[in-house]
C-alpha cells in the first residue's frame, strides 16, 4: 500500500498526492478531498517523510561513521553509496570519530546541510544512556534516520540489523558439538551488537550445559598484536583453551598468530573463529573461518527501506538480516 | 610573507586586509590606499584564495576518493577529516567511484554545496587526457583544489606527492645487492603513483647492471587471490624469480600465499616487498616488508598546505613526502 495505490484509486497524479500530504495550497479542494477520503478507504497512513516523487528534495543522504579505516565500516560506506546513487540520490560522509560530542557536532553539520536523510552507519551511535540518543530522536521528527547495525525504537527511526546473537550462538554451537569445551571468548567493545554476540555465546554455551566461565571471556582493543599478547599471556597464567571466538577479524588474525608462535596445530589443536569475513581473514595462513555478516545485504535493505520511506510506504522499523558461517581452514566442522 | 605581515605593518586588522583582497566596498578609499601600498612594499601577491579569518566561509571542505573500502584510501580519509576538524574544518566525503562521469558529477555536487576547498585523495583522479582534467583545472579557480598523491601542474590545484619513485629504486637495490637477480614486479595501475613505482624499479635495475625483462612485469588486479595464481602461473610456465616487489600490500600477501604453496623459505628463497605498509602486512606470518607511504605526513601536509592559501601565504604547487621501507620478515638486509 503506498502513494501510488492512493494516486491510481483516486485518479490523480502521484505529484498531486503528493501535494495533498505536503499540504501544499496549489490543490483545488475537491481533489485534496478525494485523495483524502482514497486513503481513508484504502486504511492509508502516510509516514511523515513521503515525498512522492522527489519534490523539494535535494536528493542527498548524509551517512555517518565512527571510523572509516575500519574495514567493515568502509565496505558499508562503499555499498551505501553505490545503492543510494543507483537510487539517485547522492551521499555525503562524515566520519564523527567516537566521541558523543564530535557525534553530535556532524549530526548537526548534515541537517545544517539539508539532507533528505541520515544514515547512521555501524553500531557506535546507539549510546547506553537514552539521554544520549536524545538527539537522534529528536531529529527523526524531521528526517528519517536509518541504523545500520543498530538499534533505536521511535517514530522516524528505521534500523537494519544482523542477527548477531544467532550467528554466535550457532557458531559456539558448532565449536562444542566438534569436542571444544574451553571456549575463549575475545570481544572489542559493548556496542548493540557487541552485547548480542556476547549473549549468543553464553547462551549457546548454557543450552549445552556447557559452564559460563567469565575467566573465558576478556576484552581486547582492536587490535592483532594486542590480541595475540593477550592470548599468550593468557597461556602463560596456566589458562587452558581449545578455541577461541572473536567479534571482529583483526582479534582472529592475532589468535592465528599466536597458534604460530606457540606451534600449535590449527584447527587440530586449536579452532579460530573470526566475525565480519573481511579481507584480513582471507590474509593469513590459514585462512580464518568467519562469520559473514552480510553487509552488502544490510546497506541494500538499509537503502531499500528509505526509498520505501519516502515512497510514502509503511515499512516496518526493524529489519533483521541472517548472517552466514563462512567455513575456511581454522575450523573443521 | 603573509596576510599578518600585511596588517601589522598597514597597522590595520587583518579582517580589513581581507576586505581590501576581497573587494569590499566597506573600507574606506585612504585604508584600501595604505594597504595595497603596504602589499606593494612588501611584494605580497594574495593567492585568490585567501579568506582571512574565514570571512564569508562555510568552514566545510569536500574530500573525494575513488573507493573507500581500499585501506589506504580509508586511511587518508581519517587523517584527512582529523587534521581539518582541528583546524575548525568540517569534512564531507564522497566515494566516487572509478569512471570519470561519476567523478565529475560528484566533483559537480560538492561545487554546489559550496564547499572552501576541494581534496582529491588517491592518484586515480588525474586522468592521462588533458580534457579529462580540464573540470579540475577550470574549478581550481574558483576554489583550491588539493591533490593527495597525485600531481596537477595548474593555478589554484596543490599537489602533496609521496616519493614513490626513490621509494622502489631504494627497495629495488637493496635486493639486488642482497642477491636477488630475477625482481617480478606486480602492479595495479598506471596512475600517477604506478607509473613512478614502475620506473623507480628499473632505474635501479639499470643502475646496477641488471637487465629490464618485460616477461618480469605484470599488472594484476587488487585481490590477493588473483596475485597468488599469477604467481603460481608464471611459475608453472617455467619462469624463474627470486623476488616480488608489489605496488600494492594485497598483492604481496598473494605472493606469500604462492609461496607457502610453493613450500618455499621466505625469504630464504624467495623475498617479498609490500606496498603502503598496511595492515594486510601485519596480518601474514611471516609480516610483509613494505614501504610506509607516509599518508598520516601526506595529509597533514596537504591540510596544512591548504591552511596556508586560505591565510594568504605563498605555497608551493607541489609538495613532496619522503617514503620509509619498514623491514619486516620477507626480505634479509
Amino acid at each position: 500500500m503506498n502513494i501510488y495505490d492512493v494516486s491510481q484509486q483516486a485518479g490523480v497524479s502521484i505529484a498531486t498526492v503528493s501535494r495533498v500530504l505536503n499540504g501544499n495550497p496549489n490543490v483545488s479542494e475537491k481533489t485534496r478531498t478525494r485523495v483524502m477520503k482514497v486513503m481513508d478507504e484504502l486504511g492509508y497512513t502516510p509516514n511523515v517523510f513521503a515525498r512522492g516523487l522527489g519534490l523539494n528534495t535535494m536528493k542527498t543522504i548524509g551517512i555517518m561513521c565512527s571510523d572509516s579505516s575500519d574495514p567493515y565500516l568502509a565496505n558499508a560506506i562503499y555499498f551505501l553509496e553505490r545503492e543510494l546513487r543507483s537510487n539517485g540520490y547522492d551521499s555525503i560522509l562524515c566520519c564523527t570519530g567516537t566521541s558523543l560530542e564530535n557525534k553530535r557536532q556532524y549530526f548537526e553539520l548534515l541537517l545544517s546541510k539539508r539532507v533528505d536523510a541520515i544514515i547512521l552507519a555501524g553500531s557506535k551511535f546507539v549510546e547506553m544512556k537514552d539521554k544520549d540518543n536524545a538527539y537522534i530522536i529528536e531529529a527523526a521528527k524531521d528526517i528519517p534516520v536509518m541504523l545500520v547495525n543498530g538499534c533505536l525504537n521511535a517514530p522516524g527511526i528505521y534500523s537494519t540489523v544482523c542477527d548477531d546473537y544467532t550467528a554466535m550462538y550457532q557458531a559456539a554451537e558448532m565449536l562444542i558439538r566438534s569436542g571444544r569445551r574451553h571456549i575463549l571468548y575475545l570481544y572489542t567493545s559493548y556496542s548493540y551488537s557487541g552485547v548480542n554476540k556476547l549473549q549468543g555465546y553464553k547462551d549457546a554455551l548454557d543450552a549445552l550445559g556447557i559452564p559460563v566461565r567469565e575467566e573465558l571471556i576478556h576484552q581486547c582493543a582492536k587490535n592483532l598484536q594486542d590480541a595475540k599478547e593477550l592470548l599468550l599471556s593468557l597461556s602463560g597464567s596456566g589458562l587452558t583453551f581449545d578455541a577461541v571466538m572473536t567479534s571482529d577479524d583483526s582479534l582472529a588474525v592475532g589468535a592465528v598468530k599466536y597458534a604460530h608462535a606457540k606451534g600449535l596445530s590449527i584447527p587440530d589443536d586449536f579452532s579460530i573463529i573470526g566475525y565480519n569475513n573481511s579481507i584480513l581473514s582471507y590474509c593469513t595462513d590459514p585462512e580464518i573461518s568467519s562469520i559473514d555478516t552480510k553487509i552488502e545485504a544490510l546497506c541494500t535493505t538499509t537503502v531499500n527501506t528509505l526509498m520505501g520511506v519516502f515512497g510514502g510506504n509503511n515499512v516496518p522499523g526493524k529489519t533483521t538480516v541472517a548472517a552466514d558461517f563462512i567455513q575456511k581452514q581454522t575450523t573443521n566442522f
